[in-house]
């Protein structure tokens, strides 16, 4: 499983689009932006007071004020209408622009107007006291947001103030979801004929993508025929930055899918060690990325989870990397808890465990990987991983949470 | 802090509406969805094998195999045209209807064809063996989804399944983003006029309120004057389930939110024991929640995080719940990290640091609250709780990560 998700790292990226700021939340940056002028772009109170020149505050103090003449006062959103000389000071609003010849604020707090036009001074300044400087926020040039992470709320904030209002970022990966099984009807089929199941994975996988960053495109059921799943393959490639097929669960459709994927590319890996999901098959044809997922919803869903979203972010030009560094999809929400029973599991295999989590105790749900019930009844799931050989009850485990 | 979130329970809640499942993640179920018929809803086979009667397999062994004469095959989603009577058995694909007769399906590895016709069989199998029950993954009128929890990926897979392509859900919230402060001017400005400031505050609070369900609408930016606030405030009412005031920073912008919101409604608290965000206003203006949030845009977007994303998921109908739990909005992301240095804290408030996390260290990123820089730089925050007084360098902590 360590070795698929490290080693299987398709070339395909996504082209550079630009999409307004309003949209672009999430968005993986294609390059990094860099500020067009200096921010906040002129030196600015960051409190209510008195812009001074600072020494003319030294050594003052609650038993020797200092005083000094207000010649004028700052208005919010305008260039000042005065200096400040020596022995002056000019009233400011929080936000507002310091005034020439001053070089500090004191704070309100610290003053008082002793007669009309006269301040009082209780507590001295330092240059720059009170006061962001004009490229503070950011120098001319220097880097906004990097290359390759998800744009965050704060990111759009200070690409707003520098008057950003567009962002060049990767295309949204366009995800093909290929459906197949002579059981799997669509999902609208009010009533069903004894044997068929409605097409439970695709709506899922699709919502995955969408939450990775993705595009998804349906590309319909196909059934279990070599022929007709190589002629949906080849006809997805065109129009799909990665394609993902749900496998019908019958012998015959999983051997198929892996047949037809490697007579139109190379198959990287066909069975990884982990529990549920053994038969998962990766791929590239003709560049573009394939993943074959096993034939049950449950373990479709918990492989594509683990290895389709990952790849989904890279292909859409996250730049891979440790959980809390930057680059990178963000860690899952997780809870810590302690589990309620043992869990077996067997060394060299990662087993993924479903579970409910309350008051601290997480309880594993189990059940044939056939029921999606098993699934939808989980809060979230616990890794056993390949080198242990199950976890006693007991032991504080990390649940990661689904959203 | 505490005492805001878990005491301003506004009882605006967003009417219900059908969504196509589809574009149904994330969205709050109004009411619990229940299965409109059995689910799989034929018994089923989870593996691929032959059909049988379990007695007929009772005492067989590697050493005294049973022989069944195979009386026919199940084909992937049709009904089958054969019964297993005694002495027989039929060939099953995974996910093949059960046929009439059989109790349990032999596992094709404990089977082998020893001519035409019949089969031998090494291991006894036990009723229900290799079968998932009409009703097991769902009985009829079984709850598919809860009301209030946001549907994940997996509950559409369980809707698909029951042929429910249409959803009743709560609405998004509706969450106006007023601007004020004579210095603001809209993000798209090409050339700012000294002292003036690009709207850097809305387009974050926008994000956030898309992230957390809600649809955001901006409300302009509105001057420094009480009068033009209230007429914003009364015209964004109407169309609003909440409505976020993104205050200017001048003293004036903030004791003129205040005046205001007052007049139209009841201020539930105005300061809060938060740092940064101290002026923090909470009210309800004609059944809609208000939050007047600090006048600098490093503090508004902090406060709204904590505050302002946790009433979105509320009133968009999110039954509130502790982390892990299956109700109410999923934990956040976090990571574990060692303190890079001591962070001082006054007692009695909740403190915010920004944080970057390199290889299991947190670092803070300090800087004026008026500096948007500290929190792009930042991956994360840490919380210092309000009955702490600081926490010292090397103190485990837990980073919650930015998405």
């Amino acid at each position: 499983m360590a070795e698929a998700l490290a080693g299987f790292r398709p070339a395909r990226r996504t082209p550079a689009e630009p999409v307004p700021l309003d949209r672009a939340l999430h968005r993986v940056p294609a390059e990094p932006v860099t500020a067009p002028h200096a921010l906040p772009g002129f030196a600015r109170s960051t409190v209510d007071g008195y812009a001074v020149r600072a020494a003319d505050t030294y050594g003052v103090s609650e038993g020797l004020p200092g005083y000094l003449e207000v010649t004028g006062a700052v208005l919010m959103g305008a260039e000042p209408a005065v200096t400040v000389g020596p022995g002056t000071a000019v009233s400011m609003p929080t936000g507002g622009v310091l005034p020439p010849g001053a070089d500090a604020v004191v704070m309100i707090e610290y003053t008082q107007q002793v007669m009309p036009g006269t301040v009082e001074v209780v507590r001295p300044v330092a240059p720059g006291e009170g006061v962001v400087r004009a490229d503070e926020d950011a120098a001319p040039g220097a880097e906004l947001v990097p290359a390759g992470r998800p744009l965050r709320a704060q990111d759009l904030a200070m690409l707003a103030a520098a008057g950003l209002t567009s962002v060049s970022v990767h295309a949204r990966p366009r995800v093909t979801v290929l459906s197949t099984g002579d059981e799997v009807v669509p999902p609208e089929t009010a009533a069903l004929r004894p044997g068929q199941v409605r097409d439970a994975t695709a709506v899922a996988l699709a919502a995955m993508v969408t939450q990775a960053g993705g595009a998804p495109a349906y590309g319909g059921i196909v059934p279990d025929d070599p022929s007709a799943l190589e002629a949906a393959l080849r006809g997805a490639l065109p129009a799909s930055d990665l394609i993902v097929i749900s496998a019908g669960s019958s012998v015959g459709a999983r051997d198929e899918t892996a047949g037809v994927v490697g007579r139109l590319g190379t198959i990287w890996c066909h069975g990884i060690a982990i529990k549920p999901g053994k038969p998962t098959l990766l791929a590239e044809c003709g560049g573009v990325p394939v993943i074959g997922l096993p034939g049950n919803p449950r373990s479709a869903l918990v492989v594509f989870r683990l290895l389709g979203v990952p790849l989904v972010h890279v292909v859409g030009g996250c730049t891979a990397s440790p959980a809390g560094s930057p680059a990178g999809p963000p860690p899952e929400p997780t809870v810590r808890a302690r589990l309620a029973r043992d869990l077996p599991s067997a060394a060299g295999r990662l087993d993924v465990v479903q579970v409910r989590v309350r008051d601290g105790v997480a309880t594993p749900v189990f059940g044939p990987s056939a029921l999606l019930s098993v699934l939808t009844a989980a809060d979230g799931y616990v890794i056993i991983p390949e080198e242990a050989t199950g976890l006693d009850a007991g032991t504080e485990v990390d649940v990661t949470i689904y959203r």
